[in-house]
């Protein structure tokens, strides 16, 4: 496994503050308020020796190569990428590489927001459009969203002739397991989480899942972890470091499903 | 459906600031950080074209006048009344007015306390009374109250004598449904929540409902809702918002009921 | 004088959340936690009866056009503007309107940033620029700032090429005020403080002016104060209302002198 | 000394809270996070032996008989009273207890408010008028207030009936010390201090002292400090114990000069 | 039923602070903004009138002997301790009181940590430890631990040794009430609950319980409640006194068992 | 110049939590939010190009070697350190690297506590002792120390003994500059700051150092600048990223004194 961290959040649509969070996550996580073991006691304390935190321009489409890059580096090196935004627009080019090398996965996407819209103010590579490109570049076999409460028309028809499957919050026992076996890729937007437990986000939206539904999600994926990433964190907006707590528990589960 | 909104809190009897909520809501519900859906996708980007925010004066009796007012013109004009207090004295002038339109009304009330008090520091209109006095005035066939976990033996008493059923906060599962159908009022005390989802109130009390547990509440009533409120929001104890995007998430979902 | 409030922050480089800033300053403005009394005992009970706060759209130059409406229109009812923002683009159409009015005016502009590039992101009239703009436009006979803490090389030259006066957050006692006589516009930037004192900013830059600093500038402006705004809170990373009480308490005592 | 606490707050206008501070400043106090030393070296290790904090009922004529009665005790056991509230309204009564051991006392009073209603809301002994009473009753020989920034005329013409001193915050560097020979009694409303030193309070005026501008106000007192009260901390609105922490270092201050 | 307060956080390994926990507690549970009654309506009026918060030294070994013979003290009287920490440290003196009073008690411990470490930098009383420590005295017949997120191998291995179950925290409903019957002893680390319900705490671990759940788990202890603890909250990581107020919530409900 | 990091926090008293500052300060000094000038106007885009943040053991020897080593390094490079801590204990293998290097500097420390004890709880490198450290081995030619409130008679007569100077935070202006020529080593712990300034530390304690004053006593060192540090951030403690923009500014202000 690698981790890889991208702090790039110019394609964010209302507050940028994300491209703080690889550099906060890592000090959290490699600090001694944090254990080295998952919850059910895998031992991490070797698991993040390879990590890449590349620096990124301003540009988004230099950014996007150096991400597709960063991830086709570790997935050539036969390690599996585990990678904290940055904003949502990162895991359009993370699932471009990981197509490269896996072909197409299926996909976890746990997030308030179905991110599936054709362009955002213009930008097509907005972080509110980023499934919208990995389905349009055959990077997704199936699409598995949970925790979405603000999906457009638009957003809605996109999945459904994706034939993917949207849930609400209050459907985490309803998540259609057998389209996530094999190869699975797993994307977490923080907003994803109720503002109870993720304050620290652009787009706090009540009435979202609790950290122990996330976590049960995780540990319930039947197929194999190929590559994940956590999104959408702001420090900016969080207090005392609450979320970004919750960031690192969910890298080291996570890792621990992925070593 | 009409927005109303009542910013009043002299009848408060712990501290004073809920009556700022009606401006926070409404700045917050019309921003661009809000989006015109409910949760399920009802398009929300007309619902809330009448609005009535009335200056309220200090002394009780006028404010509760102008309120029951505010709320017989909406009525009279075929408009369902959706409130955003102000403390919870606002709830007693509004079920007034309703039943002068409509005669009695189910009422779902969603609270962390019974607010059945005879009176509360020699004050019949407290808000720990409303219930009390819409109950003297044969406002309310069903009273249901949810989320009850600071009731004392005079409150009891009185729902008892009414024949309300109170549950805690535990027992979202167990509301007789059957008291709530045809014509029905939901009253939504925001410490009903528990203070990690909503602590913006000024009685925060531990051990309450979710988010999700409140916003299931309001989907599955199999009346008809005839007129709503949000009270008890107090933006000076708010953080970064997060109780006032809650206010603003439940505008959203009673109005797709009452649209 | 016309209490004014312009809900625009889609000109903002980096984080939205100004435009909930009218709102909440207006709620808070007209409640019991606020005093209807200048620091120096001005009664201000009547002060704010004229009040216009537009519905404005996401299109950048539609609503400047109905800012400088809106401006203008109070100017030819006889009062003068005083505007709660929104981001600091607002300024630019106040600016214009006010010209069209009175011919160019003498201008206090309170902030950590000089707000003089020619464009920010491709945009000319970002939250950056206002007063480029202005200045292109001959809307500012002097331009005198105060507070400044990260002005770029290219904003120094603008500076003074324009003959204006850049003063450091330290240097509130070196202001050039025979510069500022005649008819004098005030532009503050909540921003210009420091982050103790107004947290509840976009763009917190250490190093800035006391609230009492700021109140002292504003009594000791020589010239009549002919329009005023104060841009930038953002309630969504304000604490408490700490920063929406000092935007507040500058209303009323910017109010105080301009009645 | 004796350091007393008065934990009540019935007689508060806007929000109660204050009866809650007693106990986490004596809890602060008495902790490893708290220096054993006044700022200036004194050794304060042995300061706080005699200690009352009486229970009080709800009824505010009992509760300031117990609180004079409090007061009498440590005078008449040769003790200065150094009092933690409480709301303001407890001033009145530990004036009374004084000017009954010491005749008139010279009062220097730091607040942003007055305190010289009249009455508010009906009531002659709530927190905003302890000053009025204590003038009534002949307490006060000397009135020096400090910070005042939102004095009413009725408030000021009472002031200067009294022969009062009313200094705003920026006037630190005008106080009559010559009214302040002999007995002196010093009265803190931690919202004299700038919202930014001092957020936990419940009526928050931007534009007040630096907590070193009141600790310099303490040194420079140029009689003998015979009693003090630090009020209106309310532990419900502070951050991270900040304002606790001020309270903390005004005890330790006022100590030392009173031992 | 005793309170006892036990202020002591020197054996912390981490962060201090929780030495201020009891001041908090004991202040907000006797003030108007606490209610007098359990969430099942039993009257609490009466029921903390046995309070004992002795001073503690900065010397370990002291301040366990202080502990243990306060706790003696309130068994001799017939009267069992419900006692609010300080760090968790303070459990193994109580327990040890309680063996030689009642024999070995039954324990649920909620927590986030199994505190079962044999020693930890070098402190074999540390905060990590009591639980081992009481454990090698013999004063635990059955120990159950709920909550637990970072267990090592040794303390899985302790625990296992000792025939305890050790549940996460999505398993409180498959407790072994069984082992839960005669006497129980209850000591609750906040840490326990998740972040967003018990921020307060020095070693937040996302994951944990809702409030409710405790609340639940401390209504169906089949046993007789002949003792508990509330340790670990740290006021200064505290937000709004929401950690205090969980604490007063979970004192009532264990008093209501305890009469 | 070399940017380094010292990511450590074991030798702290009361509360760890600084070792994640170097983390969090690097990335906001690198990310968007921060501009790339001094207040200046020095361009400090390609300051920071050489950076060493090394992994840190729990050993304090250890670690103490090599934080000491990799300052020797940058110095062999003719590079100045400006170091990011960490406690306060990173300042001695700082101080004795340079001492290898330059031979004794002269120290301005802006700090709440003199951090001249001889030991605290047994440690004699404890980050309360790196002055006495340093003095001991000759490391400091003059000692000036400001903003100090909370000396002990012991850190007196040390200070004293060494010809130091003590300042308090109302003293800025009596900094004796002529010890501070030729070599100057700048040493600041964040809690030198007033805690309205600077919430995020371990012992925040009222009545400092405002930032703007700060600023000017590194503007106004009249020697030459060859090393500094910026310590006690306690990023667990901050409030939205507050105390970290200080520590950002702190970085760029030093930098451009150190080019």
């Amino acid at each position: 496994m690698s981790l890889l961290g991208f702090a790039w959040d110019a394609s964010s649509s209302y507050a940028r503050g994300a491209a703080l969070a690889p550099a906060v996550v890592r000090g959290l996580l490699f600090s001694e308020a944090s254990s080295p073991y998952s919850i059910d006691g895998v031992d991490l304390a070797d698991a993040f020796g390879d990590r890449h935190f590349p620096d990124l321009p301003e540009d988004a489409a230099e950014a996007r190569a150096i991400i597709a890059a960063t991830v086709a580096a570790a997935l050539k090196a036969g390690r599996r990428p585990l990678s904290i935004g940055g904003d949502h627009s990162v895991t359009y080019p993370i699932l471009s590489a990981l197509k490269a090398a896996h072909g197409p996965v299926n996909v976890l996407h746990v997030d308030a927001h179905p991110d599936l819209y054709e362009e955002l103010g213009g930008d097509r590579w907005s972080h509110a459009c980023p499934f919208a490109r990995a389905l349009d570049d055959g990077c997704i076999a199936n699409l598995v969203q949970v925790g979405i409460r603000s999906a457009t028309p638009e957003q809605r028809a996109r999945s459904a002739a994706a034939g993917g499957a949207m849930l609400g919050a209050d459907e985490c026992d309803r998540v259609p397991w057998e389209r996530l076996q094999g190869a699975v890729y797993v994307s977490i937007d923080l907003d994803g989480l109720d503002p109870a437990f993720a304050p620290g986000v652009s787009h706090p939206e009540p009435g979202g899942l609790s950290t122990r539904e996330l976590l049960t999600l995780i540990a319930r994926v039947p197929g194999e972890i190929v590559g994940a990433d956590i999104v959408e964190l702001n420090p900016e907006r969080d207090i005392g470091m609450l979320t970004a707590g919750v960031a690192v528990r969910l890298v080291k589960e996570l890792a621990a499903r992925m070593l």
